[in-house]
């Protein structure tokens, strides 16, 4: 098994009776000493009470503990939402001996059912008492609601001759479902790094990775990326320059748990590339990109096996960016199907549609009109995703 | 059956060939005199050759003739596609004896296969020989392609004491396969209009019903609405105010063709209208509405007969635009399921359910945030849906 343990962290998942069947739904990360904290939120305007108070908690840029629980996304819950969050740091807080406000917190579930506190309060010192170096998959796993396999990474690099270490776990069942609260992700480092960059760091990782996947289009009103540094690898970040290996291997753990998250989506039989390149811009490139993610032409074409290249182009002709038409190049994977806006004949046909039979590919737009480019991370829409979906509450 | 003529109309429709089983696939209106013509396109920048075509003849504002075919879009087919428009229309006017320039041009099918004319122009003759007063009910069958049912409606009513008609046909299975250039509508009336008049009536109609419908979000490359009003009624409009009995009979069609299309979209179990009422402006409104509508998750829903109002929530919550969650109310029909963001409970949770299992039925979301309001109307989300577009092409 892989080695997760980084330098000064501990964490824990247990049962704490939240979800049925005595599943693991409750976590624990904890620092031997207050950690830099970094972090990223759901834009929603739908905000859960976890995320109304972390983001008071992040102004101090200070955490040494986070608890997060699934099986409750304790959102639309009011005032009283509010205050349960608070009860779960100050519980935690307690049993640890240290300050309520260096303890943040995420929850993940169904939404507008009142959070079960006495059970999350009974469960917290048989949670401490679970804290390990090695705590990091039952965390993993404390966190799945709809997940079918824990998400969890470890990579180490190094820094003026100091190793360090990043691990990182999430939950998600590709962004399938905002009303279970839908993507978590919890990073910690042994670095030492001034609070302004490690936010700057983490940003830009996710820029690259949660924010450029898609299963539905649908955003979660629970959505937390928390990235805490305790600076206990002794490794110690000072500039920008000494931030690269550190962004580095963050992109790499970040696309990774993206990646995971969107193959282990409900019903997701392919993970598809969507890139645009020669676009007027970056910006255009990727409306462009996301309009043809996010179409459910498009995506129950690939659950068909169909490189159904029509709907891609008019998708992209609907997307509101100026193209054009007459100049643009569509390929499956290097296969190159539509040219000047016509169609290749039927030789590339028959090489494209081995091409959709593969459960990984690229579909790559070429504009022709610029340098602009993009590029998302999306996957099939599926028949099962519509029964689970529709089945999701009975 | 119901009575479609309309003074000065005739129509038809026929099988060309084009598509598979001796199915009708070729359509004409022709007018006894040159009508004056407004018309509203798709804004897709992916535009078939017959949408191209038809813009510039519709600088003359007057048109006697629609030729149209289902089983080929003529889209994606570079200079031919548009030769091969032109010479639909002239294969019509040579028969009908007509200058071609008044002979306008509609496609609907697969995209990116070229057309095959030679069909088109052997059954002209035929074409033009059927023509009839009666023929609207064959040209609705014409124009169809995964439609179940013929759309096509007629009423009459009156200006200054004269009667005139107007009578619609529609096609579209309801927006839902944008790559068999989805909708397509003709309307004639026996009125005199102006243009300019005849094509703000148009607009302001095609505002109230079919910019208001949305299946999947996508739109076609081949979208087009025709109104055709040819003056042998001896009814005419001389000014805005004439306008209104016209405007009132327009709404009332195109509302109807709208739901139909929606009603027979595949896969379609429910109709829903989407409400939004106290947004701070109506576009607050309406893009509040659209993203509803447009959720994946709240269509599954629909389908799986789910009063699931955190996913309505949550929908709202990331349309961008200002929303107060704790004075936000929602309804089904006109149960109050969620106060000022909260619940309402397990009877209200019961009784919206029941709501949920009726076929058509009103979801309402009051903002309390000011007097801005929109409607849309949608529907839920099926696993027909899915094998359907993904079966597709094979």
């Amino acid at each position: 098994m892989q080695n997760t343990e980084c330098k000064g962290f501990k964490a824990a998942g247990i049962a704490a009776g939240i979800k049925k069947k005595n599943q693991k739904d409750l976590g624990l990360i904890f620092s031997e000493v207050p950690a830099r904290v970094a972090a990223v939120f759901t834009r929603n305007r739908v905000q859960a009470a976890p995320v109304v108070l972390d983001r008071e908690r992040l102004e101090s840029g200070q955490c040494q503990a986070v608890i997060v629980n699934s099986g409750n996304a304790n959102c639309c819950t009011g005032a009283k939402g509010l205050q349960d969050a608070r009860a779960m740091t100050a519980a935690a807080a307690r049993q640890l001996g240290i300050d309520e406000k260096l303890v943040m917190v995420a929850s993940t579930g169904v939404i507008g059912n009142p959070l079960p506190l006495h059970k999350v309060e009974a469960a917290v010192p048989e949670l401490v008492g679970s804290l390990t170096a090695e705590g990091f998959l039952d965390l993993a796993q404390a966190i799945m609601t709809t997940d079918t396999v824990p998400k969890l990474v470890s990579r180490t690099a190094e820094l003026h001759g100091k190793t360090f270490t990043v691990t990182g776990v999430a939950k998600g069942a590709g962004m399938i479902r905002p009303d279970m609260a839908t993507m978590l992700c919890f990073i910690c480092t042994d670095l030492e790094v001034p609070q302004t960059l490690l936010q700057e760091a983490l940003v830009a990782a996710t820029a690259q990775s949660f924010n450029r996947i898609t299963i539905d289009g649908d955003t979660s009103t629970n959505d937390t990326v928390l990235l805490l540094a305790n600076g206990c690898s002794k490794a110690k970040v000072a500039n920008k320059e000494d931030l690269k290996p550190l962004q580095r291997v963050l992109d790499e753990i970040s696309i990774h748990l993206a990646r995971e998250m969107v193959r282990d989506g409900e019903g997701v039989t392919k993970l598809v590339e969507i890139k645009v390149m020669g676009a007027q811009s970056d910006k255009d490139a990727r409306v462009i990109a996301d309009t043809i993610a996010h179409s459910s032409l498009v995506k129950t074409a690939f659950f068909g096996e169909d490189a159904n290249w029509g709907r891609i182009f008019a998708a992209a002709g609907r997307s509101g960016v100026p193209i054009d038409p007459d100049n643009t190049n569509i390929y499956f994977n290097d296969v190159l199907m539509v040219k000047n806006g016509l169609r290749c004949g039927d030789e590339a046909e028959e090489k494209a549609t081995a091409v959709l039979k593969t459960p990984e590919f690229a579909v790559t737009l070429q504009m022709n009109l610029g340098t602009g480019s993009a590029s998302v991370l999306t996957c099939d829409f599926s028949v099962d995703y519509v029964k689970i979906n529709a089945d999701y509450r009975t």
